[in-house]
């Protein structure tokens, strides 16, 4: 099956069209800046890139761009996969778009508001455009949907959790879910307890235990958990009250302080980008090592609070950006795990490879593997199992 | 040494008259609802308890009272501890009374506005009326002050950092110092990583390491961390920002529902009082079940989490009002760490004493003890060190 994947975010459309068997993909893109000046798209197609510079004011406008550029594919649109970053209350796991579930992602949106409007937007053009062909919805918390109560209850009181949802939603499911296919394809039962360590500039970890959720490290938003690229992470919430009234910060300029000026940029006090970060170090750059450390520390506590939520762990694996590429930083973490019985195999860690791979010692108590992560993969999958005939 | 312990909350003053040498304690009681209607002295003497009911319109008239109180009894005073919640960014150990270090007390109170107004004017008082008399300042969270920078530091702007002062201060350090000195008088060489897990209706975990705070479960302020009787612990800072937009609550609303009606109370929609939820628990009330069952559930996560911040945990210690008296909920966390290697005995968890004793079978990994806390004692201590001759 022919399946195009379509991943709005606030102001990029992210594309791709990939056949579910075989697994090629015809042609990708991003549209960005959308609503902003200078906006563009950059589509790849048979491994050519192109940069094309148009006006998209809107992601309707970018979506019948991408629309424009896919005909001349010679592989049919046979269905459309939507990554939604919020699914709230109503999607334990993917669903066919109906005028009932897009209700449901706008309904949610409070929760998202920056991307399941766009999202929901970009559904709706696709329906109208072509109402031949299915649509498919894949929110990135559906994974998490069914975790334990115990670890997805806030306790806050019962009145304002239920009238206001509020809940660990957790993020990135979509991902943690190809990581346990991959692993569970590869490790067979060998592998019960893993957790799933998709590293990139968003970040969590997720416990999952003979392929269900038990738990992750992100909470009713993606700023919880790890420390990330421009995210802190967890932190008291109390810093929010007392920032708000010793510092005379508003709560807007908190959350945007929070999500984007926090993380390994604010440490640093350089970039969030982890490769500037490492470099950084190398020179002797005190913040950016304080940068690194924290990253490791923070880590490791929360890979041990998973564990704990499995009452073990057997195996762990590395994905996205970060994972799958620095060799540096997943030495750094797994050193730090040595007391829980992780051994990687330096010379194995150093290896580049596209490939799922194994890179601890034979000996080590917790298999780690680094396993490329593709959601749109996922997202086609789940696409063709809802639509496939 | 004679020394007098004084305690001051926002609307109590706790006090002890103690001796360092014996340990004998002359008397004690608390002064409650100051600045309230009903206001009482509840005070202790020779194993007999008084209930008297006077006016205690402010700090100044309590702690006077405590003076005509304590003039009956055969213990000159000969020198005061204070126990202050938030020492800030100026005390790494407890200091002497100066016109210097009581500033600091007032300078640090915006980060506890409830407490440190008050203990600053009770210390006050004290050299105003016995101007004879040493005082020594005691802060709580002392013992964090020098815990490694990756464990204090959050990941938000080093500018925001730096002026404000927001860092991990942790709290209950008093008791956590206590423990670690106990332990390592029982256990001497076959200690050197220890959870000190200080479960009362505040509850925090700490880990130290050959005397070393580590890291601690608490932040900025008591608000973070475990779940204890009325707060809620950690949760994602965006929940504060989530409920300020879609549920229209103010931040002190918001922050006196996570402070005052979350935690234990809110998920048993019962009580904060674990006791009581014990007993709801065992008449098969669901609210209840999940209360402990969360409760078991986030300690042993951030057990586990403290464990990663030294690379390893040999000894644990359960102290505090839960950690000191419930059988129940002690079987409760040590169940979930089974898989770390924690074994108690259920007839030596059974023991009800006042003494530290150890609870873990011979051959669990990880050496489980009870010992008591005794925050008073660790003060008198303090003031001795400093004042004595």
């Amino acid at each position: 099956m022919n399946v195009l994947v379509v991943n709005a975010g606030s102001s990029s459309l992210k594309y791709q069209l990939l056949n579910t068997d075989t697994r090629e993909v015809f042609a990708k893109g991003n549209c960005e800046r959308i609503g902003i000046d200078g906006s563009f798209i950059g589509h790849e197609e048979n491994g050519v890139k192109d940069k094309l510079e148009v006006e998209l004011p809107d992601h309707r406008t970018a979506i019948k761009h991408v629309f424009d550029i896919l005909k001349t594919v010679d592989a049919p649109i046979e269905g459309i996969g939507h990554r939604v970053v919020q699914g709230g209350w109503y999607f334990p796991e993917s669903a066919v778009v109906t005028d009932e579930t897009l209700g449901w992602v706008r309904e949610v949106a409070p929760l998202a508001p920056l991307h399941n409007y766009a999202e929901a937007d970009v559904i709706e053009i696709c329906r109208e455009m072509f109402p031949e062909l299915g649509n498919v919805i894949v929110p990135d918390t559906a994974f998490h949907y069914n975790m334990p109560e115990k670890a997805w209850r806030y306790a806050i009181p019962r009145d304002v959790v239920d009238k206001y949802h509020v809940r660990k939603y957790g993020a990135h499911g979509t991902s943690h879910r190809f990581i346990w296919r991959t692993v569970h394809e590869m490790m067979g039962d060998k592998t019960h307890k893993l957790v799933s360590c998709h590293l990139g500039s968003g970040a969590s970890l997720c416990a999952i235990e003979d392929g269900k959720c038990m738990d992750t490290t992100m909470g009713l938003t993606p700023l919880d958990g790890l420390i990330m690229g421009t995210r802190c992470g967890t932190v008291d919430p109390a810093t929010v009250f007392y920032l708000n009234r010793v510092a005379g910060m508003s709560i807007d300029d908190i959350d945007t302080m929070m999500n984007k000026q926090s993380g390994l940029l604010a440490v640093s006090a350089k970039s969030s980008d982890s490769r500037d970060i490492e470099e950084g170090a190398n020179s002797g750059d005190a913040n950016c090592q304080m940068a690194m450390d924290m990253f490791y520390y923070r880590t490791s506590q929360l890979f041990a609070e998973m564990a704990a939520s499995m009452e073990g762990v057997d195996t762990m694996a590395f994905t996205a950006g970060i994972g799958e590429n620095s060799v540096t930083m997943r030495a750094g973490v797994a050193e730090r795990l040595k007391w829980m019985g992780v051994e990687i195999d330096p010379e194995l860690n150093k290896i580049r490879s596209d490939e799922p791979r194994v890179i601890s010692t034979p000996d080590s108590a917790i298999t780690v593997l680094v396993v490329p992560t593709n959601e749109e993969l996922m997202i086609a999958l789940d696409v063709e199992e809802l639509l496939g005939k």
